[in-house]
C-alpha cells in the first residue's frame, strides 16, 4: 500500500492521538509567543552554518538551559533531533570504533551508525547481555546505543544494565531520549536523569525539540569536551544552517514553561496509563506504556492501516506502523498521550479504537 | 586548530558577507511577519512526521508555490536542506543502481551517496565526460549528482552537458540548487531553469530554504511520480518530524516576496560582481562568481583562518574554509554577495579584505 500525505487544517476537528507533543505544548500561548519573539528579535533564518552566522546567543541561551536542565554539563543544538543522531554517531563512531546498537533503535540512529566509519554491531533488542558480549570481543573503542524509550512500542530501555556494562568495558553509552525528554525523570528531565546517568562522564544523550518541547530541532547533551569534538567533527553541525531562531525560542519558551510547571510530566504518564487501562480491558492487546507511547497490536498490515483509517472516520488520529517501518515485523496502532488530554478524551479514544477494531485484534475471552 | 562557535548578538555591528542570506530576506519584516503569524496559526512545531500529523496545509502551499515557480511539477519539503538531500539519494539511489558523482559536491550529497544502497562512483570536478564514461560502463539504472552552484568556491556545473550525457545514458540528473534559488534564472527561478531543465522527466533538483529564502527547511522538486516515490522510500522524510511551521511560513512569505520583486536576484548578481572586480584589483586570487559566492584564495590554513579573525577585527564577517572542509585541500575566504548591500558596503568589504590579506595572498605585480 502506498502511503500519502494528509494536509491537516489549523483547526483540525479530529482527537489527535497521533502526534508527539507530549505535553501538550506545541500551541501554547506562551511557547507560542516566544517563537514569535523569536524570529522577530533574530529573523527568519539563522542564515548559516553554526560555525559561520548560525550561532546567536539565542543558540548559546538554549544549550545552556537545556544541559542544566538534563543535568549534563554541555549542549549543542542541531536542526532537527535526526541530525542529532548523526551529529553524535558519526563524530563519535570514528574508524577502528566499534558501535553496538540495539535492533529496535530509531531509523535515525541506524542511519548514523552507517554513517558513521565505526564497525557496527546491531544486537537483540533490550539485551544488556548481548551488548557485553559484542564490547568485550572488541579491543579498541567502543559505544553503545540505545532509544531512551522506544519509539514503536514505547518500553524503556535498560539504561542502568546498559551502562554498567559500559562502564566494565571501558565503552561510551549514548542514549536517545527524543521520547523520555519531559516526560520522564523527575519535572521531566529525561531517561538519563531518572537512571542516575545525567553528567556521567562517559555517557552522551541525544534529544529532540520536536516532541515534549513542541517546537522543532534536536542537541546532544554530554561532557564538555564531547561537545567541542562534535564542533570540530559532526558533518550535520559543520555542513548544515543553524536552527532557525524561532524553533530555538520556542523550545526554549517550552523548557522555561516545563521548569516552572513541573506536573506535566506525571500528567502525561498518568493519561497514558488511564489509555492502557481502558484497552486492555477492552480486551486488545496493548503494550503496558513506561513513557507516553503506547502499541496496540494489529492482526495484519493491511487490517492496520483499515483499522486507523476507521478510527478516523470516527474522529480519531491514531498513528498506524507497518513494516517495513517496525524493525519486527509486526503491524500496531501507534496512540501517544498528551498532558492536555482529558478523562473523558480518553474515554472517547477507548471507545473508538476498541470499537472499530477488527475480529483478530482482540485477546481470545 | 579547534573551531569554536561564537554567538553573535541581535544587533551584530559586524558587516556580514559571511551568511547565506543571499536576498536579504532573512531579517525582511514582511518574512518574518510571515514567520510569526505561522507560528500562532499552526503552533510552534508539526507536532510528528509528515505522515502522521506534521503535514499541514502551510505545508501543501509551500509545496504547491515553490514547484510551480521553480518549474517542477511537484514538490516535497523536509526539515532542512540536508535532509532533502539524504531524502533524494536514499530514495533514488536503491541497490543496483548507480549514483555518480562530482568530487567537489556538497557534504550533504556525500552523506546521502553513502547512506544510498546503490553503488557510487566519484568523478572529477565539472567533468562531463568523466560521468559520460561512468554511466556508459553500468547496465542498470543510474543517476548523475551535482551541485549547480557549488558550495565552497561558487562556481556553476556544466548542467546542459551533463544533462545531455545522463539523457543519453538513460540515467537521472540531480542537480542540489541550494546557491542558485533565489539568485539564478529568470526572477531567481534557479539554476535548473536558468538552463532549460526545470520540470524535464528525468531531472530532480533539491533546494534549501534557508539560504535566499531566509528561513530554515529543504525541498526536493521533480516530477509527481518522483515524490510519491520518496514518500513511501526515503527515511528524512518517514522518520523525521515536519518542518516548522514559522519555518514554512517565513519561506513562503519570502518565495512570495521574491516574485513580487524579481529584481533582487538581478541585484545580488551585481554585488558578486562588483565585489570580484575590487578585489581582483586589488591583486588578490579571486574566483569570477557565477553566482553570490565568491571565494578568495590564501596561501595557508594557518593564513586564512588569522586573515578572517583580522578582517573580523576590522569589522567584517567573512567565511574561512580550509581542510578537511574542502574537496580540494585548499584554504580561502568565502564571501557571500547580499542584495542588500549598498555600494558604500562593497568598498568598505574589499578595502578591509585587501588591506588584512597576508604578503602570500597577492598576484606578483
Ligand atoms: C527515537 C527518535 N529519535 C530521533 C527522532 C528524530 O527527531 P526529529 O524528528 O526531531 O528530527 C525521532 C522522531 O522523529 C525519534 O522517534
Ligand atoms: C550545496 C548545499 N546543499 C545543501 C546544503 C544544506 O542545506 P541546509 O543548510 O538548509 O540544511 C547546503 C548548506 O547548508 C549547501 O551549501
Amino acid at each position: 500500500m502506498t502511503r500519502r500525505l494528509r494536509p491537516r487544517p489549523a483547526d483540525s476537528p479530529l482527537l489527535d492521538l497521533a502526534g508527539n507533543d507530549y505535553l501538550g505544548l506545541a500551541r501554547h500561548p506562551e511557547v507560542v509567543a516566544a517563537a514569535r519573539g523569536a524570529a522577530a528579535r533574530w529573523g527568519a533564518g539563522s542564515t548559516g552554518s553554526r560555525l559561520v552566522t548560525g550561532t546567536t546567543e539565542l543558540h548559546a541561551e538554549l544549550e545552556a538551559e537545556l544541559a542544566a536542565f538534563c543535568g549534563f554539563e554541555a549542549a549543542l543544538v542541531l536542526a532537527s533531533g535526526y541530525a542529532a543522531n548523526l551529529a553524535a554517531l558519526t563524530a563519535l563512531g570514528e574508524a577502528g570504533t566499534l558501535i553496538v546498537s540495539d535492533a529496535g533503535n530509531h531509523a535515525s540512529l541506524i542511519d548514523g551508525c552507517r554513517l558513521a566509519r565505526a564497525e557496527v554491531a546491531v544486537v537483540p533488542h533490550a539485551d544488556p547481555e548481548a551488548f557485553r558480549k559484542e564490547l568485550s570481543a572488541h579491543p579498541g573503542p567502543a559505544l553503545a546505543v540505545t532509544d531512551a524509550v522506544f519509539s514503536v512500542d514505547g518500553d524503556i530501555a535498560p539504561l542502568r544494565d546498559l551502562s554498567a556494562v559500559c562502564r566494565a568495558a571501558g565503552a561510551a553509552l549514548v542514549v536517545d531520549d527524543a521520547h523520555g525528554l519531559g516526560v520522564l525523570g523527575e519535572g521531566g528531565r529525561g531517561t538519563p536523569a531518572a537512571a542516575g546517568l545525567a553528567g556521567q562522564p562517559d555517557v552522551v544523550a541525544t534529544v529532540t525539540l520536536s516532541k515534549s518541547l513542541g517546537s522543532q530541532g534536536g542537541a546532544v547533551l554530554g561532557p564538555a569536551r564531547v561537545i567541542r569534538h562534535l564542533v570540530n567533527a559532526a558533518r550535520t553541525l559543520i555542513f548544515d544552517t543553524g536552527l532557525a531562531p524561532a524553533a530555538a525560542g520556542g523550545a526554549l519558551g517550552a523548557l522555561r514553561l516545563l521548569r516552572r510547571e513541573p506536573e506535566r510530566p506525571a500528567r502525561v504518564r498518568a493519561v497514558a496509563t488511564g489509555l492502557h487501562g481502558r484497552l486492555a480491558a477492552a480486551g486488545l492487546d496493548v503494550t503496558r506504556p513506561d513513557a507516553a507511547v503506547i502499541s496496540v497490536r494489529a492482526p495484519a498490515p493491511g487490517e492496520a492501516s483499515a483499522w486507523a483509517e476507521r478510527c478516523r472516520e470516527e474522529g480519531l488520529a491514531v498513528g498506524c506502523f507497518r513494516p517495513p517501518s517496525v524493525p519486527d515485523g509486526i503491524s500496531r496502532l501507534r496512540l501517544t498521550a498528551r498532558a492536555d488530554l482529558t478523562e473523558a478524551d480518553l474515554d472517547t479514544a477507548a471507545g473508538t479504537v476498541a470499537r472499530t477494531a477488527p475480529p483478530g485484534a482482540r485477546h481470545p475471552a
